[in-house]
């Protein structure tokens, strides 16, 4: 008996541990699920129906690995659970990736654990949901052009889930290590839209929306390169000391966030607060936008930045959708603890 | 093809995730072993081979639950993970228990997910191995009468643990619920030990070693019913408000832990601490008597007090055996993510 008929033949079971692989992520979890997923968690985090728990960070001196856990419970949505993993910078030499993640979802019921969930490719859909959220809250209609800082493994997510929002033509795109640009040109030609390769000042000069996504730890946009009407995503910065853009940028454009907690300690604002350029109270979570409480953008020439830090009811929520998908469509082994 | 020989055949895959249930933890991790993989985790602990992560602990504004993760890393034994889980009071009628845990354990050179482990079971044997090793290094060599308060599902796998230590010849016991006594009295028999249900007073009076386990928010026992030369491990007290003992007893006490940062601040150290009655730094870690950096009990006149907290460490020590053990015997399945 195969592997995968075993698989049906243990679904057939009706409890017991959901093991929802990556492969079976990538199947199950489209793109618009994610978006759908990550908006409504948003908009619950900004009504007090969903929270985070304290994330665990630690350098654990073996490996060069930074460890911890991503956790929070949603009462809307009913997830429960954590994401754990972190980041193994020998990986890539093993054939591995650095970034390792798993997710755990928990029976708010009776604290059965009830699915066990890969979180590579979740994180990556997840993340790209985020800024692919702010985008269709606060990104003028009429834009015409994406700017894409980064070009690593997550700026192809970034730049496929933007592609839905707007009626883009073309791209323009600067990373650090230009080498890299080739696979965003190709996921850009996949995609019909026009791809350029640009100076950093050209970018901001350009794009309608741009979309940060690198591990930077000094600005790579000035505030004097970025056009009135802007629309930008801060996706790469989620420790202290990491920053992606220019403190001033954020002082003179409306700030947005997944969680406020995050974005001044953690996130790209984080620079702009200390600086005492940006008050906490300045900046808006996004779901109060979702949820109609905050207008969002309020005129065309508005800067608008959203600070996407990562939150760990993303990683539950699209988790919550694979289990769906996967106990639904009769794809996933169950196992009994 | 029957779920059995499924297990072997997923077995025989070098990689995955290693699959550990409830029952296989029952069948393969003996008491010998968690006495050691504690003994061994507490030593690295005082040691610094061994850290454990800061708590999560969430009243989750649901169910009545509470739940959270205890996490750590050692080192030496190459244990990185964490154990999930919580208290959902509502369980005991669905015919589940309150308290359920799920560990994780992750291979520290990739950060990839090597077994999930059912942490049930492993959890009342690795809080009855800490009392275990407490009773083997600080308790007096002819202790002959062990009492018990406390009467519930951890009493049992306490008593049958500290039987093992020293040759008790009886067992005197006490619970705020006498009619649950005859549950401890059969074990005693089991185990070959006269039993006497008693009044805490006569229990202190008698009692060469005695072992709290309760949930208790008020003392239980007194220091002027204690005689001289008694070892006790508190193993109850594990949030904080909790209280098992007079603060005065630990006052007048040698105080062991195994971590000193929960011992004054969740741990039953917490009263006598904030009454002034006990410093910080006259609590040692049991990890230290363990390594021969600390005496331990220095006189047969001496009291002795252990302050069992639970430490995410010894979680991960007991999963790692189970999981060995497991892969060893070849019963546990195998997924992968």
């Amino acid at each position: 008996m195969s592997i995968q008929a075993t698989e049906r033949l243990e679904n057939s079971m009706s409890d017991g541990v959901l093991i929802v692989g990556e492969d079976l992520c990538a199947e199950v979890v489209s793109r618009k699920a994610a978006f759908d997923a990550v908006e409504a968690v948003f908009g619950a985090m900004a009504s007090d129906d969903a929270y985070n728990f304290p994330v665990i960070r630690e350098a654990i001196g073996y490996a060069d690995a930074l460890y911890g856990f991503k956790s929070g419970f949603d009462r809307a949505g009913k997830a429960l659970g954590l994401k754990s993993g972190g980041y193994w910078p020998g990986n890539a030499e093993k054939g591995l990736t650095n970034h390792q993640s798993t997710i755990f979802l928990f029976d708010p019921d009776t604290g059965l654990l009830r699915a066990l969930v890969g979180g590579n490719y979740l994180t990556a859909i997840r993340t790209a949901a985020s800024s692919s959220v702010s985008i269709a809250h606060l990104a003028r209609e009429e834009s015409k052009v994406l700017g894409m800082v980064g070009a690593g493994h997550q700026s192809t997510f970034q730049l496929r889930a933007a592609a839905e929002r707007r009626a883009f033509e073309k791209v323009v795109a600067w990373n650090p290590h230009p080498e890299m640009l080739p696979r965003l040109a190709a996921e850009a030609e996949a995609l019909g839209l026009a791809f350029e390769a640009v100076s950093p000042e050209e970018l901001g000069a350009e794009a309608d929306v741009i979309i940060t996504i690198t591990s930077a730890f000094e600005p790579l946009l000035m505030k004097d390169w970025i056009k009135p009407g802007t629309h930008i995503a801060c996706m790469g910065t989620d420790t202290k000391g990491k920053q992606e853009v220019d403190p001033a940028l954020l002082a003179g454009a409306t700030v947005f966030t997944d969680e406020i907690a995050q974005s001044i300690t953690i996130g790209e604002a984080q620079h702009a607060v200390q600086a005492g350029l940006l008050a906490e109270a300045e900046i808006t979570p996004i779901g109060a936008v979702i949820n109609g409480d905050h207008p969002g953008r309020r005129s065309d020439a508005e800067i608008t930045v959203f600070d996407g830090t990562g939150v760990g009811l993303q990683d539950l929520a699209v988790a919550s959708v694979a289990a769906a998908q996967a106990e639904q469509t009769g794809t996933a082994v169950r196992v009994t603890l």
